[in-house]
């Protein structure tokens, strides 16, 4: 894998069989049409990948595949942030041939490099293990997101039961959306992985399949973890709102305990501040003790009652 | 593409090799007669192309297609318009023509038309490759649609999860209910270019197929959009009703807390407006005050102790 | 389409190549025995023709086919009363005849010999077209059905986003379950649809499938409007249960700023009626009026305090 | 279907053409072995007939199946108790025999008997339409099960739309559990029907499946039914849910007019218990009688106007 | 099924005929390195060998299947503990051995070991079939845990049905997630028997295929048994919510009948503590008894009115 000359490129195809991996970092217009002449891929193909935030997806073409591929962003400190957005890598395969297209910070597409310079010497030089080594990589790269999503969640979920929680959801909702964003950006990558296996495609050689079978588990372990996560966060959510519920009976029985005490206690205030001319207790000479007694005794009484029955 | 007579279009199918485009802006029954005459298409076809508001699909009949597929609004400023219904437009598909029939406010088929006018000299003069151009130019319509919606959800989202919200859920179901009939319209479009991706058609050549199935891709992500807007809002929803919820409980709690210092309170003046004969306290010279202070006392207490707690 | 014996059917069939439809109204015993010796019909068929309420179905037997259909139901005014009872039509279709059962007050059955008469000179006298025009007229009798449900879900949607609503679910729920019940009778109705289309059934030409075909799609809309309406409602309800704790919120507020501003008056009242030697405000002789005016202070700065919060 | 010894089976088997119908109640292990000697049945098959609670079933074995099925236990008054289990018959179905395994107490078999031996000459005397006898006899056996339970969701419902319910959602929750379970057995059963239609069973002939066709039928139609009364259910649910709101909202409006009225009233007397020396209402012959007026007019004026915005 | 020593495997495979089971309690790097090497097996299958917690799957090899199987934990009494996590063995299977990965305390070996050893002599020694004992102990190994769900469900239940249950809906929340748990280890193992039993796989006989088809069932009814866990617990969270709301209705209504009682009877007390000079009933000798009746009237009479319309 030397390196050549773009404008060379049309050449080597023609008379190398060597593999030629083409990576176009950040490409500008020029890339793309340099791109497209050299290798003369279809205008539709071409098109997909000026664009960004494309599904991933596979699409067949004369002699060469045209894969788009999205990987998960590093992690983000605060899990808030709205950090659904996936990188998007764009790969042509040929029959030997890879082209890429990618932005600047893609930790994949070093990584990839990395690992197939480290690669045993028993693994084909061929271009779709180049694309497997690429895709397990990608893949590979969700796993720290969604252990970091797991962390959180933990952490939502000990919060929803223990009893003295705030009871704010507004976390566990933006986890939901979280989910969510994953969900779409890796549903397609599971049909991609799908379909590079399925598929009689004569630029995978059977030998190359077995690998991408691996991926696929990959992406199918992953989505599962989604649909695991996004069901326990439903629970945590509905343990939330019962605490909601819960708290407001028991603020609702302090009230109703505290008026009861406070207002059997002031009725007798109210009885001894009628003006009645004969009212015989007024003229008793610690009537006014027995009077603050009867107020304390109803009061403690109510008040025991009350929380014999867990209403304070 | 000269212009021909309409009651001459028999003939020139007959002599001519050359593409056909007959767009009819809203047809009067006159103009379906005729078209009905010089093209002899089936009855059943004619009666759904007289119709409106059909789902989005294709029909294969002997020698050419019925298809009819449904274009999105423009954008209307209030999003709480009903601005569901779409823009109808039928087409017959022929080996060397291409028949519309739609309404005369239809964006698209201007569009379409300049796009054909300027398409690069590589690309076919046929007609599935028009009906392409047009298709392609209804299914891109939506894309300003969803951007809108995407805005306005954004909004709600902003407002169920800001602590001072009114919790007004009417924006979010007005929302919801536009999702579930542009959910309607597209659903029958992605079969519409499922069908037209698949099928053997003899009428569709397999070189412009592939322009298809980018169709395809977009009402898929179009429609992904959709659900992904849907769970959102749900979560939204579900947001605003927890925070009715919490409210109701901080609502009490300030009454529970209120109740508590004024009954404590009143229950001191109470004690003291009785007429017991004898009663110490009254007597002092300073009694009043001291009362006074003691009910600020418990007072301030209570209120330091119910914003301790936060009930207040 | 002349009239013809019952006893003389069988030798009708065997002699004559016309169209035969035999149409029983209120069908007897007698009348299926009749029937059954005649045509030969299998005893199963013949048992599933007796019962009412099956559901809508298609079994091939050899040399003819077994139909049941179910229309919709007159619509009544009443939109609560139970009316998703359905009209059942069982059908036999042969070569060259067309048997139907029905009750007396099937307007389908009327309108179809009606469409029958009049239907163009072009269209073929044959058991699989007229099996059509029956099928055709029993579908578009849903179709006023679900106008009047559209309307009854429009003022329910009015109702529950209408600020002054009485937030009464009943409605909505009653709507929603004959939703659940047209739903029931209209998917084996679709699945009927299909299975004419798709079967191989020598029974139907290839030139009569395209009208199945249209009545297919007309089922297709209808249980799409079904499943829209569900969804609708599904909202409306939401709408109307946020409602329900929206208006508990104002109550409790408006609980709680009566009780603030009553209980605050009261203690003054309270104050000025304790019976301390030594009050001074007492002797002052405006110190009534004083007393008063600090309340009516109290009052109006409570309430404003209220107001402003939109508490009141 | 003379009576055979159990051991002479095998001979039987070998010799006669006839059909053999063994059908073993309440067996012991002993008969199991006998049946398994006799027959030659393998040993996963023995096992699975041994062991009870199974699901409905279709397993192919060399030369005979093994079916297990499921009936509908007869209905108890108490809904609430606990009936979801059903009966389990064991069958196997060879080409010239059928054995049956069940409890003693189990009125399908009795049934079936009954049928058989009262069918009509033309039915065909093999074993595959007694089998066909026996699923059809206990298929209908959920017939009444469902009438019932359609009778108790008509009461549930009634119960939930009525003003004056007392709100319990027990019956509705219980009456969830037992279609959940009846789902979970006839699931299966419908599964099995299915499997014996479609399969290429030389067993089954092709005569005789025709009947197969209708059990299938029957089992859907009880399936949808469960499907139905379940959304119905959950209607009512919903019903009970938004009217404990409903009445927690009205039980606060009257706890708001209650308190408005006696604290309104309440302020008047303490207004005059004040000790001001000089308030000149107090000096007033009738001021006694004006203040009773005018407390009864602000409790009647008050309670007006909350029967007018039906808080009370 | 002599021992063999480990480097020798490769020559015994090469010899021998017999069956060759290799087992390997909680493998080394070393162990992975050697298997790796007699056996031949694909890098691919050793890295799914070494990793844990994978899902349950069968992957093709070149002459070799690799399954990963996972079993149940046992179960713990505290049903909160965090127990979901699940046993998992490797399974390589050959045309004349099974080698097997698991960690030391893994009971389903050692009963899968007794079973062979005590297996019927009819039973063929075959890979495949001592693949369908362990397979069958595994799964065989789910049902203790879930009778223990089954028995901690209808705790559940009963308390979620009785009138004074505390409402706490934490424990159905723990089991709910102990279920999602369960269901995601489950899912797969019934995919595992599928691919097992359906698969033209050389290396499973058709003889031994069905006995996998009775394993298929198992995980089948298994995991029914988790989908109706899960539909009961949600009705059982359903009946808890409702009685939370049902029982904040009854606060309320105490609440409010309280306040009526108390407030009423300090009205009067309120009235005759008025100061006006003519209030004829001070005067009155037995005045104050006369209002202690009233009081006492009014307080009887209201109470005896709220416990008639049930809300004391």
């Amino acid at each position: 894998m030397n390196n050549v000359p773009p404008e060379g490129i049309a050449e080597v195809l023609r008379s190398s069989s060597n593999l030629l991996w083409v990576d176009v970092t950040d490409p500008t217009e020029e890339d793309f049409r340099l791109i497209e002449e050299q290798f003369g891929f279809h205008a539709l193909a071409m098109e997909d990948a000026r664009k960004q935030n494309q599904r991933a997806k596979m699409d067949e073409y004369d002699g060469y595949l045209f894969i788009t591929m999205r990987g998960a962003l590093p992690i983000i400190e605060d899990m808030a942030e709205e950090a659904g957005a996936a990188q998007e890598i764009d790969v042509f395969l040929g029959p030997r041939y890879l082209v890429t297209f990618h932005r600047s910070d893609c930790a994949a597409i070093t990584e990839t490099r990395t690992r197939w310079e480290q690669r045993p010497g028993r693994m084909p030089a061929e271009p779709a293990y180049l694309l497997y080594v690429l895709f397990d990589t990608v893949v590979d790269g969700y796993f720290p997101v969604m252990d970091a999503l797991d962390e959180a969640i933990d952490r939502i979920e000990d919060e929803a039961f223990s009893p003295n929680s705030v009871a704010d959801i507004g976390p566990a909702l933006v986890l939901k959306r979280r989910l969510l964003l994953l969900r779409q950006t890796l549903a397609p990558m599971r049909d991609l992985a799908n379909s590079l296996l399925r598929a009689d495609l004569d630029l995978i050689p059977a030998a190359t399949r077995v690998y991408f079978q691996d991926v696929y588990d990959h992406t199918l372990r992953l989505l599962e973890q989604v649909d695991l996560h996004r069901d326990i966060l439903t629970g945590a959510l509905e343990a939330q709102l019962a605490q909601i519920s819960n708290r407001l009976n028991q603020v609702m029985k302090t009230l109703t305990s505290i008026s009861a005490i406070l207002m059997s206690m002031a009725l007798i205030t109210g009885i001894y501040g009628m003006n009645f001319r004969h009212m015989p207790e007024l003229e008793w000479p610690y009537g006014y003790f027995v009077a603050l007694g009867a107020m304390a005794l109803i009061g403690a009484g109510l008040t025991a009652f009350f929380r014999k029955i867990r209403w304070l």
